[in-house]
């Protein structure tokens, strides 16, 4: 349903920021048991209306007919994708909550107690595209986080993300925490998405966008309010003269071979003169034997004849795709210039055996997450052990890498004393 | 000098940012011994300079003599201020490295070492207002925290500026440092503020303001980076009914009147109605005695005659002066309810001897920083422990409270594998 006109639009949206902000303090103070209560009955109702669920995300099939496939499938939900974001759910709130963690405590010499308490950080906007479950883990980590999130998301999953919304509210309900805790904006206006990037007169703390870089794009330019993303993944593997041959083959083939979509896909190879031959030829054959279009520097077409050759553009390409550029480069100093030039400080990993070489690597590099002997794809917070993730960050403030649950929190300084004044 | 007009502005302006952003790198590998070593050099280089940089000053001063008494008071450099100011770049000399620091490590089932390390920000752009001695202060805790500062202080303190920066660019020398770690922006046109802003075409990775209400007002609007600041500092103190007569005198009148500019002195003193007189009358004859305007509402001014009458907008001003509005409250919820709604999440404290209720206290307000039995005045990095702050952040993202070294740092995961890919 479209507002018939702009001052309807904002009236509306007005009213979701307060009421959104307004339900900011029963969710910071909510009670971990509370909080799980809720998103276990979510579970349960996403469960008990799975019918319905289904039956939307149909509405949504038929309107989206012209879309891609792959769009299409992000889209598509079936019984068994209902189970798991029902799953989800429940897993979420079997992890730990993250709020009233005392990340410090020290005593000053004139007595006073001071502690660093992590806390919610407010209101957050989630806007994000067609992939409908989103709803329902955006949501869950936003909650067990003690925050509130004011989704909105694509138009196409419109349908679905109603129904899904309408089970994680039932989740609010049976918990008796208030419904505008998780928020939907209730239009697919395109205008509504400007209106949450202006922060809704001071409601909104932070935005997290999820989708591509043309929506991440837009999100960061316009935003007048925080913003937690990343724009793209550029991630490269560097196999060094000391990389253990086997090792790199498996490494390069998982980075860029495993799943080409996602942001820690490698994107660009990177390898020492010296094995360009010795480690660079297998490497390149296992990566085109995968079904990986090899897009080479000069040097590098010379040797693998089955090589397109890179222009300029391919060295900051994200393909999120089975392309893969390649470059050969005169040891550690010229892989880290060239990953500074032109990466997005995302991921990047080296591969070899000497100890030395790696820690510079690792010590150099400016990127969210830097690895050695290990795949690019890690850049997960599963992987990493934060049990989901929201997002992950590439920016310098607050939060780097993938964004779990500590990351949806902020702190205060709580200061006990016994009548200090300050002299 | 004026820049003679937008284009060689801008340009100037670009040269500056791209000069910062390539200084970065080395700043970020530095050792603690080389930045230890500048910044001891550079004290060194103040004291040797304090003739010129006392010339500069007394340039300055007779430029600014139409300015007010506090204004000039703030500009005035003399011996002892030139020689405090060689002694803080000292005392950050010997303050710990942020910098490296192990955040966490932990190791996952699969084998990977995963450990988030401290890392610098990159390129901080300051913009102050007429204290000279921030170009100093800012300087090394930007320098110590590994990062490159873009400094632009106030248009009055141009020549001190200049020469205080003088001598810290000695230190980056003696040190081998890249001199562009310590950029100032050599125009006082306030289009280069406007640039600044902007982010310099990507090159500013953050921007703190120090100055009034209409700088950070318009830094905080206007900015396309990240801020760190707080707007203003509306602090409350709230006396409750079972509150220590004598702490409660002595809180009160050290909160607002030991230094009444600064952003943490009380600006709103709340009492529990049920103390108003056994407690109220004589904190508010204390406070009058100080040389305080009382602002109280109806029932304040009914039993302190002294008192004018507040009005609305009483409640939400930040006075940094001999002024402080009163009202009386019905226990811990009303006072919590007038703190959320008039204050400016900053620093709020509490006076009793009732453990409960000033758990209840720290644990539902907002603010950067609760308190219990202490003076708001203690809202600073130095009475924490910090050793220095370069300002305090209201925001919810980053930092929040007295922002010290540690608080300049981000951070970025360094992973450590034996081969891992994922499945």
């Amino acid at each position: 349903m479209n507002a018939p006109d702009t001052a309807a639009l904002t009236g509306e949206m007005l009213q979701l920021g307060r009421g959104a902000r307004s339900a900011a303090r029963a969710l910071r103070e909510a009670s971990t048991a509370t909080k799980n209560y809720a998103l276990r009955a979510a579970a349960g109702a996403v469960r008990a209306q799975g019918t319905t669920i289904l039956a939307a995300n149909a509405l949504d099939m038929s309107v989206a007919a012209a879309l891609s496939p792959a769009l299409r499938d992000r889209l598509l939900l079936d019984g068994a994708r209902v189970s798991a974001m029902a799953q989800a759910l429940e897993d979420v709130a079997a992890l730990p909550d993250p709020v009233g963690r005392e990340l410090a405590r020290w005593t000053m010499p004139n007595g006073l107690d001071i502690a660093r308490i992590a806390t919610p950080i407010g209101v957050i906007a989630m806007i994000y595209e067609s992939r409908p479950n989103v709803t329902a883990d955006a949501g869950a980590l936003v909650l067990k986080s003690g925050n509130v999130a004011i989704l909105r998301g694509g138009s196409e999953s419109a349908h679905s993300s109603a129904a899904i919304h309408a089970a994680l509210v039932e989740g609010l309900r049976a918990a008796g925490l208030p419904e505008a805790a998780l928020s939907r904006v209730p239009t697919t206006d395109r205008a509504a998405v400007g209106m949450l990037l202006s922060g809704l007169e001071g409601t909104i703390d932070l935005i997290i966008p999820r989708g591509g870089k043309g929506l991440t794009g837009r999100v960061m330019a316009e935003a007048k309010v925080p913003v937690l993303a990343h724009l793209e993944g550029v991630c490269h593997v560097y196999v060094h003269a000391q990389a253990d041959l086997a090792k790199a083959r498996a490494l390069v083939v998982n980075s860029k071979m495993r799943r080409t979509g996602v942001c820690g896909a490698a994107e660009t190879l990177l390898i020492d003169r010296a094995v360009a031959k010795s480690h660079g030829l297998p490497i390149l054959t296992d990566l085109a034997n995968a079904g990986c279009e090899i897009r080479g520097d000069e040097e590098v077409c010379a040797i693998f004849p089955g090589a397109k050759r890179a222009s300029d553009a391919d060295w900051s390409t994200e393909y999120l795709a089975a392309i893969i550029a390649v470059k050969l480069v005169d040891g550690i100093d010229d892989a880290v210039a060239h990953i500074a030039r032109y990466g997005s400080q995302h991921t990047e990993s080296i591969v070899t055996e000497d100890k030395d070489t790696a820690e510079h690597f690792l010590a150099t590099l400016d990127s969210a997450i830097v690895l050695w002997n290990a795949s690019t794809q890690f850049a997960d917070g599963a992987q990493f052990g934060m049990g989901a993730e929201i997002g992950i960050g590439t920016g310098k403030l607050h939060a780097r890498g993938p964004v779990g649950l500590e990351q949806l929190t902020t702190f205060k300084y709580v200061v006990r004393g016994s009548g200090q004044v300050r002299p």
